[in-house]
């Protein structure tokens, strides 16, 4: 008996539910983890003190560990048989994850179409996380380029959904409780908050982080993401790469946490507009980030906080100080790994 | 003043106990390290609301990281001049162990017996694990080869236990109030339990999980042993192998986290009748692994689960489509690295 | 914008304080990775029932730990443009932390003094780490080189602290509550205490222990600690050493784990008297040490325990049967790394 090939392009029936296996209950062991893989700062993830001040019970899940744990349940059912991870948008964070939650992924086929070489497909699908009050921490959309089981297989309809470009900021959920109005700026490490950005600001953080592959390794298997790239290095020594890649969301979490460096007061990550993996990394490779103020609207009739709109490019081996983007004719500069496009809110300092 | 050069095949007195030191407090930390080193995806483990619709308060700790743990305290007494770990058997678990719970081992001396070259000799221990109220968390015997103080000293009369070849599927205890009857195998991730397997069947667990020189160094401190082999890169770099070896008890965990695929619903580990560490693994190998159901008692009337016995073997860098195993005359296959025999538990589904 | 290039050697005013960002909850997430990080082993710090039967509420988070939390804070005001981190003096432990306390860290300048060159100067700081409760649980001084942003800028008046050879035994603070009239000598791994350690003795800790680039980053990560020296390989790959410097810390860490073969029973950290780091380790390094008994005092009337002032010298490849530590003309041995003074409680055994 051959266990659990995954499913490939022809599997998946679009308005068809997927019910992840593996609940998780997420304890301070994983933030321990998270912060020792990431060295992330944000003070509302790193102290209960800090988190209390702002009116919650305790330090809440780093908004990227949630992901981390949301997206890893999708993995057996949507990516097992993936070619590449296309892209992310329409995404939203719910309810704030505490230490003892135990989180479950849900995910819906929005579309699929057949790539005009026949051998393989898009498939779109809505995951939604949910707590063990069925409360929603996190959805969003993302596309996958999946295998045929059978390249000659007729190709269904195209069926491809509508996404916004942007989630729109009155949509996003400021968590119940939350209250910034005595933001401890000292505390956080930054003074500028809200008021401080302005919109077409660009931003170098400065510091470089390298990846091991045991860091890699161990963050993806925390998350119970079990993608076989990035764990077989006697199959993956036979690719054209020769090596394991790096899943794309550890470069995410590192982005993020490099971000301290310039936007420390981005404290809750509250909606995901896009978010692309333009080129692969692997161990050995150095980090840098930099990022662009894109918007900063006001949230309802809150003068404690406000949202910004970010939009974070990583890049590999390559300091941000030129704030490498896209060169002529559109195409991504070559050391570009990560173009993330996010919501924050920050205090209105 | 030289510190403790650990116990010497002279030492050990048939009969005699050694009180191990170093009592440990496992705790949620140590689950999520454990999920970061190995990847583990059984629901039991991973989810308290999963737990707690099998009737226990939680999820309990992973029976592997248990026996680490349990283990861990014997190699300062038992296995510091070790030349090899040759065996176990008549494994049993006793009490599931929760975070919080303190754990501490001891040791009885079964039987020596020298070796015909007189340089060192086999000693057999049977090591009991416990709880902070005494209760028996684990017990089993492991053999070890370990060197003579003195090659001259003169042999003992040879005491050899007498072991059973498996654990009596009687003596095997299911954890009280476990109770699988509305067990959740989409929360799992596989429908197939206790009904499903047949005899003599064999399992292809597919994935393969390349190790680290940090990850198995951090496993094994992790579980406080101690054995140089595993940590001393210099000394190591003058040895036949000329570099540090893996604790096998890590092989042990990375075989059962990747038979996740194929046996999603072996949830609770209840005997050890045996197992081998066979061929030494090292930092960049890749371990494979495949499992064949040996036997499927019944356990008592209960008609919700039954005890399936698994025997799993692990292989380094070479995939189990074929499943390797003993070639001519009954040799391992030289890429086997572990051949292991134990009694599980499954929902009757 | 470029982000936060740090304090340079100008920005430093005598008598000033500097408000350390980032607050930190500490829990047993980060016992278990600094268990599996360094494989401490110290009784008190692993188990909740023997911290018990000392008379506390249960298992103290590691001092080097705290150490650590509280150092890592400093980083960004004190460190970012260090060159060298010279030294440590005056170290005071103070109430003990438990899981849950949350650490904040503050540091005074004390002085200060452009070095001959002109390029740089030296600048000691005295830290204080607090819990959530304000209460002290570390104080210590440090100095560090650090580079001028102007080489043109006029020299200060030299202003350096007077500093105390060694702390007083009569300041060192026992932890309320603590009681070591029944201390279990089988659970702690060793028989001698406090009575059984000469003055001039010395102790080769004989085990070795590797290190790798994913456990230096991992750790130091935890801490917080953003030294740009340690994580960012692209611009390292430039420097004269051509690759990451491991944190100082990370060594005084295995060196105290090291130290338990042979003073198992030096069970509270209470005092820093020095410390140098003597010259930097790399991974693939192989860290050993040895300590000696440098003296005993008494405390107050207590007769359940004793203070030791335990000097500990760390090697890199060099095992320390032969005890390195400075050759002619008083140089340290090329292998050492560290040389550390601190002061513990032990047993009267």
């Amino acid at each position: 008996m051959t266990e659990q090939p995954g499913n490939f392009f022809e599997d998946f029936e679009v308005g068809g539910t997927l019910l992840h296996a593996t609940p998780r209950t997420i304890t301070t062991g994983d933030t321990a983890l998270y912060t020792a893989l990431t060295g992330s700062r944000f003070a509302l993830h790193s102290a209960d003190t800090f988190a209390q001040a702002c009116g919650l019970p305790g330090s809440p899940i780093d908004d990227v560990l949630v992901f981390h744990i949301v997206f890893g349940k999708t993995v057996p059912d949507v990516s097992l048989n993936a070619i590449a991870n296309l892209g992310y948008a329409d995404g939203r964070f719910g309810v704030p994850v505490y230490p003892g939650d135990t989180l479950k992924t849900v995910s819906q086929v929005l579309g699929k179409r057949e790539l005009s070489n026949g051998k393989a497909g898009v498939v779109w699908v809505r995951s939604t996380g949910t707590n063990q009050r069925d409360e929603m921490v996190l959805e969003y959309v993302r596309w996958v380029m999946v295998n045929k089981r059978d390249p000659a297989s007729p190709a269904p309809e195209a069926q491809v959904p509508d996404l916004p470009e942007v989630v729109d900021a009155g949509s996003l959920q400021v968590p119940a409780d939350l209250d910034l109005t005595g933001y401890d700026a000292v505390a956080s490490g930054d003074g500028r908050g809200w008021n401080a950005y302005s919109v077409g600001e660009k931003i170098d953080h400065v510091d470089g982080m390298a990846i091991e592959e045991a860091e890699h390794q161990m963050a993806t298997r925390l998350y119970q993401n079990t993608a076989k790239v990035h764990f077989d290095l006697h199959r993956a020594s036979e690719t054209r790469f020769g090596k394991r890649i790096i899943y794309g969301g550890h470069i995410i979490s590192l982005a993020r946490a490099l971000s301290f460096t310039g936007l420390a007061n981005a404290c809750r990550i509250v909606g995901l507009n896009g978010g692309r993996h333009t080129a692969p990394t692997f161990a050995g490779d150095t980090v840098y980030a930099w990022s662009e103020i894109v918007e900063k609207p006001e949230i309802g009739a809150r003068n404690d906080l406000g949202a910004v709109r970010i939009r974070t490019v990583a890049t590999k081996n390559h300091p941000c100080d030129d704030f490498p983007d896209k060169g002529e004719e559109g195409r991504d500069h070559p050391d570009k790994v990560l173009d993330l496009d996010y919501w924050a809110l920050m205090p209105r300092l």
